[in-house]
């Protein structure tokens, strides 16, 4: 009898999350009730963001339980539906979280349309991580044409993205990522400029990449990559701010002295706008549009993604560590084994 | 005969100015160009951002060369006039710096209209510490009726005028200060809440005054109260930073440990929006609606100010120096006695 694979929170992290901090567990499969539909994971997206949610501290989302699934969103096919919107073999965009199989209700799902792109790009490109991006650089960084933008962890979802992006509108993209392979990616999406941060030139190299200086620098990472690019920003600059990765596995504030002066009075002598966000905050206006544009982006090959995917549900906690650090080229997505 | 009293920059402080830092000097009078006018100094205002211009280091203004005027803005009386458009004792606002004459050309100052304000608000509530207010407040702070607005500096120029005016606009005002005499004042000021900063409680006391959180803080002083403020900061909060006085004196970044990381998450994950600003940036834009808006609102008793006049201008470096540390209270101007 077919069975549901779940993975739970077994322990909260301290520091970098580690096998022990996951639990699996085998169940029956659920049963939909009235108006919910029974799906089976096709791709379990990974994301940073979900580190935040194995920590007990108030951000901007609940965390996870200790005991419950992991959180995750997720592209599903429908195995049994009680609901007249859905009917078994659609395919759907879902927040299964981490589990091979689970129970929605039909209005909580999206269906997707496997003719227009592949379905893995609604949790990718056409999904969150690509909203992220387009809502980022449109709606916080505005970048002009002819204007610098610079983005860290370049080659994943959000940052090769955003750089296209920025291209798309005129901008120059200096892309930073981790290792060879990436640079040499960047390159490949037409980034203007592609860097190592893991170069012992880094700095030399990102300041002689931005001879004008830096209008726009989409934040998603943080640590020396942020400590470098600080400097470079012109006035008037526009930070948006959606992660800091190189954070997420902090125990402890970092050892002094304490920057955040420093952080301070270069805002201020610069007019430096660095804002946080969420891209639900412009869902509401923007997802729509969106949808259009990057299908259109997608389609004259201005847009392109890549994925790095991972089979079996099991390796889902090795990836996610991996991913964290740095390990992961392009969208990581899990897929499970049918069972 | 009239001589010239200048004060110079002698040499760059190292922390907290002294008196050595300045130097004075006796000069004959100047003598105006073409198209220029001899000035003689009403009031020499004295502000924070001064501290920056002692510094040899790189910020929105070049810095004061050594043996050079200290910079500052002036209410002054033409004494003499070589432009059709100054007659001898006409009042004017202009940059004469640190001296008690000067010479500048005429299309460099603006005729003042002693009928309409005492002069001396050129240089405080209708220029530019009230401009600052105004500009961070309508277009980076945007509250909304019923919001609540934080300011600290709360009885000087800028934040007085930042309380009054978010009232003007229907939020909530609450005001730190140090001592029982501004916290006094910003009563009188009509500011909802107003707090003492040196008070140990100081950070229940904020707490307490801001129950439903923070919605936009206007940064002028950074420090102990930026340490208190973050923590309550709404998501969506916007701070408008114009000044971290509290670090105009700092010789090196405080110990540690590193708090920037911090910054960033808290800005993150509630979607904070922090932006640098120097007013000038939006004089072509609003400069004029502030005039028509601050001189209605004075009318009216809205928007009420204080001044703190020091007489003699030999007393300037000491009253600058006590301006950093918070002894001010009200507007700085030094009135030079008449030669």
């Amino acid at each position: 009898m077919t069975q549901n694979t779940r993975i739970l929170l077994n322990s909260r992290p301290h520091g970098e999350p580690t096998a022990e901090n996951f639990r699996f567990e085998t169940t029956p499969l659920p049963t939909p009730g009235d108006g919910e539909v029974l799906l089976r994971t096709i791709y379990l997206s990974l994301d940073p963001y979900m580190r935040g949610r194995m920590n007990d501290a108030k951000s901007y989302a609940a965390p996870v339980e200790l005991g419950a699934v992991m959180e995750g969103g997720t592209v599903a096919e429908v195995v049994e539906s009680n609901d007249p919107s859905l009917a078994v073999g659609d395919i759907v965009l879902s927040h299964l979280g981490w589990q091979s199989y689970g129970v929605q209700p039909a209005r909580h799902v999206r269906k997707l349309d496997p003719s227009r792109a592949p379905v893995s790009t609604a949790v990718g490109v056409l999904g969150m991580p690509g909203f992220t991006a387009y809502a980022g650089v449109l709606e916080i960084g505005k970048p002009q044409p002819g204007e610098t933008v610079v983005v860290a962890a370049a080659a994943g979802p959000v940052g090769s993205a955003v750089g296209q992006i920025a291209r798309i509108k005129g901008a120059r993209a200096v892309g930073i990522a981790g290792g060879p392979d990436k640079v040499a990616y960047l390159r490949e999406l037409g980034f203007d400029v592609a860097i190592d941060h893991r170069s012992p030139t880094f700095e030399d190299d990102l300041a002689a990449a931005v001879p004008d200086g830096i209008d726009v620098y989409f934040e998603n990472v943080g640590g020396h990559v942020w400590d470098a690019v600080l400097p470079l920003l012109n006035t008037y600059a526009r930070v948006p701010l959606c992660g800091v990765v190189a954070h997420y596995n902090d125990t402890e504030a970092p050892a002094g002295p304490d920057r955040s002066p420093y952080l301070l009075q270069s805002i201020l002598t610069r007019s430096i706008t660095l804002r946080g966000f969420i891209q639900s905050e412009f869902v509401k206006s923007h997802y729509r549009q969106f949808q259009t544009d990057a299908a259109g982006w997608i389609a004259d090959g201005s847009l392109q993604y890549k994925e790095d995917i991972v089979e079996g549900l099991e390796n889902a906690p090795e990836a996610f560590i991996g991913l964290l650090k740095g390990k992961t080229f392009g969208k990581a997505l899990i897929k499970p084994r049918e069972a």
